[in-house]
């Protein structure tokens, strides 16, 4: 068998055999085969999309490539939890509690943030002590005692998706439905849950632009899913504008956690009640939407989800008195305001490149090596359907740094205003499963 | 400017500008953009075919890459030939001494064969004591003097292409209509000629495998050469069958010999007529086809034309007595012949596979490195359109291994003998320019 073969065999339409996605997935990760003949495949997959079953295959090569989740000493059922991420995306510090506190179990590893998208680990870095690195039995044994544990990738899993992926970043190659839906469905079937839900996130701020891809992917890896007797549910959710008001690690946690009080931003809290319901539903838990919402509603008023957020972070060796006094985050040096010019009605706010922003005042990585900055951030007073008057604060930067006038600039053309109200859009779009 | 985004950008259907072609192969000569960005740009060009536009540049950038032959010193009309590739192939042997006695200058740079095709200076190098490398005065100088002269790349002639062709031709990228045009593009404006005959070889043994896309590709290549104010003329060749009786490198130059004696087969004869007076009519020494193979057949007949393939032999120190003695030549320690089980009409005769049957014997190279044998080779006694009796010699193999049985297996297989007599395919097929 050559590398070059398959390439072709791929190039011209034919369905690439287990044997064949083997030989290629195999020796790249040994190194026998080199980064230039996996790039020219990669982009004819861009081309010729992978089939359902070479996505299946090349999954399932991708996942026996490293090590893989051994769940079964925890007591309960397991549920994992993922989005395609988002900008202000701070959903698992708020369904993982709440499923958490009616005894489902998230072992969750998670990951950092890259460009315009923030990463869960960087978030909870942000609450003093916490430790994202804990030995795998303390791990299992904190699922076991308080069902709920965030760390980061302690084992081994999937390296082929990790040298995939880094190909893929840098030949243009990152969108391609099939490789998009193995190198998420790898790295979901490596953390061993039975149940799985995906946060397919859609728009303007997120990987798939559009209902229709984000449909097609969500089928992909639902599919995957099922022939691994996995259950997958995955939601379409929009991501056209940042999700809730805050954008910035430690300015996320606090959201996180005002949310778990019950006084979340309206759209957010209605996003973290539908996905963690999807679950409970699935589980038997609940029966329908209405009851899975009312009890929901009840574990944040009775506290029990944010008690499971505190318990988490006391056995994470976090400061759990953060969860009182948000001045004992980390604390931006400066704040300004930023007042429209405009009159009118948000008509869009765009999602990508308010995380750019974030980025920039130093909430979000580059490249891989940099280092963030956990205090700094955005907060989104205006969002998508108000009316605002000219002076008003449309949001607040936290920043280490005077000079924003670059920022500044990026966020007032992010808001679009308008004379017109413009039609609600839909928190969720679509549930797939 | 990044490769990454000019990858996504031809990937998108854009067409690139001369400034991002410029970075990406003036980056990849310096070693500054990997093989794995260059090979996904190239996957993507497969599927997103170059524009004329984007041709022209990247030839030109391959172009500008390395030398280029200066031609000024050379008095009179320079001409230049070249051949898509195929099996049997050793039209140059006869064409050059042709145009050469006619007075027009070839100065030809040639290379050597790989696969299933030979090369021109692996025939030359069966004469004893023939020398393909000499000074470029020398060469020069030779030109001036008898009009003719093939040699080796003395020149450091498109780098970029070499490159390139190694990286396509691991990465199942080869056949680009636009990567084929530039690639053979480059080479000829560099050799300076300002008119230029490409023999685009059609059917089983080339790499062109129908009409269409032969047309194709040699549209492309006179265009490239329009807009460099070089006069490029294509002829479609027939490669379905090997040309002439020969393969094999002393064997071949041996029929060369005998099609300038006026004994070469009748099709092979047709063929170097049809170049040559292509030529002769473009630069105005003949006003039309019938005075032009009028005349070649004089050049024939007087012996001129044979004179200046001794001459070459002679100015570059070859042994001149081959041309009355083929004694001289390396010989094969074998022969075999091979008799037909079948009686019938051979309806075709594969070339790319007697070609890789020549390989087996020693004939060509499997890999650069590979040494070859000069001796060794096919002569075809009996070729398309042919009635055969049972019994009757279909060739006879020129070997230095007694154990030819695979060959023969081989070579048997490629004689498809039917009780129809086939349709004559042409020679010529179109002529483009």
């Amino acid at each position: 068998m050559r590398a070059v073969d398959i390439i072709i065999r791929k190039k011209q339409g034919y369905e690439l055999t287990k044997d064949e996605l083997h030989f290629l997935i195999d020796g790249y990760v040994k190194g026998i085969i080199p980064d230039y003949q996996i790039s020219a495949f990669l982009m004819a997959v861009c081309f010729v999309p992978l089939t359902e079953n070479e996505q299946y295959l090349l999954t399932m090569e991708m996942l026996q490539s490293g090590e893989q989740m051994d769940l079964s000493s925890i007591h309960g059922i397991c549920v994992d939890k993922h989005s395609t991420g988002g900008v202000g995306d701070k959903t698992t510090l708020v369904v993982g509690p709440i499923l958490a506190s009616f005894g489902l179990k998230l072992a969750k590893m998670s990951g950092r943030g890259l460009g315009h998208t923030g990463g869960t680990l960087d978030k909870l870095e942000s609450i003093p002590h916490f430790q994202i690195q804990l030995p795998v039995l303390d791990f299992y044994n904190q699922v076991n005692e308080i069902s709920l544990a965030v760390i980061g990738q302690s084992l081994n899993i999937v390296p082929a998706d990790k040298k995939l992926y880094a190909l893929r970043d840098v030949t243009g190659t990152v969108e391609s439905i099939g490789l998009i839906a193995s190198s998420i469905m790898s790295k979901k079937l490596a953390s061993g849950a039975h149940s799985i839900l995906l946060d397919v996130k859609v728009g303007d701020g997120a990987f798939m632009k559009d209902v229709i891809s984000a449909e097609e992917l969500a089928m992909a890896m639902v599919k995957i899913g099922k022939k691994n007797h996995r259950q997958v549910i995955a939601v379409l959710t929009n991501m056209e504008e940042p999700l809730g008001k805050m954008v910035g690690n430690s300015l996320e946690v606090i959201e996180a956690i005002e949310t778990l009080k019950g006084k979340g931003e309206k759209k957010f809290t209605e996003l973290c009640y539908a996905l963690s319901s999807e679950l409970l539903i699935e589980e038997g838990i609940c029966q329908s939407k209405e009851e899975a919402y009312s009890k929901i509603k009840e574990k944040i008023e009775t506290k029990e989800a944010l008690e499971k957020l505190r318990q988490m972070i006391q056995y994470q060796h976090g400061d759990t008195h953060v969860i009182e006094d948000y001045s004992l985050f980390p604390q931006a040096q400066y704040t300004f305001d930023i007042h429209s010019l405009k009159e009118g009605y948000v008509n869009s706010l765009h999602a990508q490149e308010i995380g750019h922003c974030a980025m920039l005042l130093g909430a979000g990585r580059k490249n891989k090596e940099d280092k963030i900055n956990l205090a700094v951030g955005i907060k989104l007073h205006k969002k998508q359907g108000d009316f605002i008057h000219i002076g008003d604060t449309l949001c607040t930067i936290y920043s280490d740094f005077e000079n924003i006038e670059e920022v500044q600039n990026k966020i007032l053309q992010c808001y679009q205003i308008e004379e017109e109200k413009p039609k609600e859009i839909p928190m969720i779009y679509k549930v797939i499963k």
